[in-house]
Parts: structure tokens; C-alpha cells; sequence
């Protein structure tokens, strides 16, 4: 499997363990949210990440991605005259085009089917699944009282959604975004890991 | 396989076949625009449908369809008093949730996701293709001349998204309408079957 899997998922749908599991599936790198997130913080503010640069040297994805964030910031669109989120999607932004140069991986969130748009090799997917579904496992997994948790499925939603518009310009629930899109709850996360994996290795 | 299955398809995406082959191997029946815009027909004009019914009795799908729309269309909501699209559409939506009635089957385009949306064991398919396929699918099926396929290929998706806002108020490329998305060129037709295949056999 020689792809860029990008995967859009709907908050309580099990799309990042779906990504984790195909990762380790296909034996390739998994980013999701909190490593980019991580990655980007570092790179987001070019000064800090220069402060003890043997040490950050020593992370070489890091490092080469806060040498690129440098002269990309600077030279390239005055970074310092964006906003702070502004700042940090372009720190994200370089941190997916960086990983995605260096071969097959798994992209969770943060837009990468938009930011990988013009690149081939790239299969973007969107895992959603009912309601109940996504309100029961965030009571499971992030321990939720219910009442909560069927707040902030919803909440969530509509941030991701928000989130997506504002940077591309696009709809995140547009399915002719997508190379295939997939209800996890209906046989659930392995039975959805098996399925793409079906696609996957047909393409 | 108990369920019954939409397909919603972009034009030339091969969405129909993919159907086709489907009930085929599930052996159940497979209901494409053609045979209900057909059925429909003669139950949309009840007066014309109960001209010799005795033979229009033969075929029992269309004689019931025919009496359900009478009484459906005269006594529920003033049939008469609706413009022809609407009855045509009325018409249609009897007849898929009449097929819906009768058991697991395959039913192709006409918002029959929509339509069906309060049943339950539906499942909801999208089937899209890049543009160029699509294409070459038209030039090849329908026999047209390249220019002519370019043309139909992006005016046939207008109208099928302002079909379906028109009669359900919804997007047709709403991704949370599905229960599965998939693009059928990367894998072809038949490789697209046995992934949908892999899907329903799990549910």
C-alpha cells in the first residue's frame, strides 16, 4: 500500500483508532492530531524553535520542519502578520506536507485532504457513525457523564466542520471530497478497518 | 443480505451496473430509474391506470401501485391540485416505498434515500468517479462523442443535486446521508461490487 491516507472522522466515530489500526496494518507512520499539533507548536513560532537547536536537532522531523517553517514564514507570506491560529495551520500545514514527502503514512484531521489536494497518491476517507454510537464510546473512552458527552459530540461536529470551512474554503461534509466514506457503528471499528483495507488493497 | 439499498451516483460513475450486480449476486430485485419512472407513470394518472385493469392486473406491482395512488392521491393530500413534477415525484415515491414493503432489494437514484429515510435495514450508497472516467463511461456506454460526454457528465450532476434539494430539501452530497461512499474508478466496477460486498456482508 504505497498511499497518503487522509481520514476525516465525525468526534466519537473511532476514526483514529481506525487510522492507528490500518497503520500498523500496513506497517507505515500514523500522525494524528497531537503529534501535529505538537509538531506545529514548535515550528509555529520559528524564534523558539531555534532556541537549543542541537537538542532539537536531534529530532530531525522537527528540526527540518522549523528550518522549512523559517524560510517559508518569513521569506514567503510575512508569517508575522497572521493571526495566531492563522500561524498555526501553517505550521500544520507544512508539518502534513512534510510527513506526506517522506512516504506512505496515515493523516488524521487537521484538514490534510485539503492541504494535500494537488498531490497524487493521496486517498482521503470520512468516518462517521450514528449518534448514539459516538455519544456511547466518548462515555467509554474519554469517561464522560452522558449528558456531557452528548453536548460535546454535537459541539464537536460543528467545530470540525467550522474548522474545515474556514481554512479551505470548502464543505467537510462534501462526499465528493472523499475516496470513500464509512459508517463505523454498522459492523463496527475492525469490521470498518477490514472494509477500507478491502478498498485499500484494490487500488 | 435483509437490507434494502439505495444508490445514489454521480453520471458515467457506473452506480447502476454496481446495483445491477449486487442483486444479482444477493438475488434480490433491482429497481432503476427506468422501471420506476415507468411504474410510476401509470400510477400517476389514476384515471389512465384504471382504464382496462384487467390487464394493467397482470401486473400486479403496478395494479396495486395503481390503487394504493388512488387512494393515496384523492383522499391524502389532493393529488389533483399538484403540479405534474410533483405527481410524477408522489407517484415514484409510492412505488419505492411499495418495493421497500415487499423485502430486501436494490433501488437506484430518485431520492429513494430520502424516501425511505424513516425505515429501518436501509442502506444508504453513494457512487462517485473522477470526472475523466466518467467521461470515457459515457463515451463508451452511451456512445456520445467526447465534447457531448463533457457536457452531460456536468450538467446530469447539477440536476440530480437540484432534484434531490428540490423534492427533500437536502444535499445529495451531503457524505452524512450514506452509510458508504466510494469512488468507482480506482478499483474499477466489479472491484467497487466486492467492497460494498465486504460491507454489507458485515452488517
Amino acid at each position: 500500500m504505497k498511499k497518503i491516507i487522509t481520514i476525516a472522522r465525525q468526534y466519537g466515530s473511532g476514526g483514529r483508532e481506525i487510522g492507528r489500526k490500518l497503520a500498523e496494518a500496513y506497517g507505515i507512520p500514523f500522525y494524528d492530531n497531537e503529534i501535529i499539533s505538537r509538531a506545529a507548536k514548535e515550528t509555529g513560532f520559528a524564534e523558539a524553535a531555534f532556541k537549543n537547536v542541537e537538542d532539537k536537532a536531534t529530532n530531525s522531523l522537527l528540526y527540518s520542519i522549523a528550518m522549512g517553517m523559517n524560510v517559508f514564514s518569513h521569506q514567503e507570506i510575512g508569517f508575522t502578520g497572521l493571526s495566531l491560529d492563522d500561524r498555526i495551520f501553517l505550521a500544520q500545514s507544512n508539518v502534513i506536507r512534510k510527513v506526506a514527502e517522506e512516504g506512505p503514512c496515515i493523516i488524521v484531521g487537521k484538514c490534510a485532504d485539503y492541504i494535500l489536494k494537488d498531490r497524487e497518491n493521496v486517498i482521503n476517507l470520512f468516518i462517521s457513525a450514528s449518534v448514539d454510537f459516538r455519544i456511547n464510546r466518548s462515555i467509554q473512552i474519554d469517561s464522560l457523564p452522558e449528558k456531557k458527552a452528548a453536548e460535546i459530540v454535537l459541539k464537536k461536529d460543528k467545530s470540525r466542520a467550522n474548522y474545515y470551512k474556514y481554512h479551505s474554503g470548502e464543505r467537510w461534509d462534501n462526499v465528493l471530497n472523499y475516496d470513500m466514506a464509512i459508517r463505523s457503528d454498522l459492523c463496527g471499528i475492525d469490521g470498518t478497518v477490514e472494509c477500507i483495507k478491502a478498498y485499500l488493497d484494490k487500488i
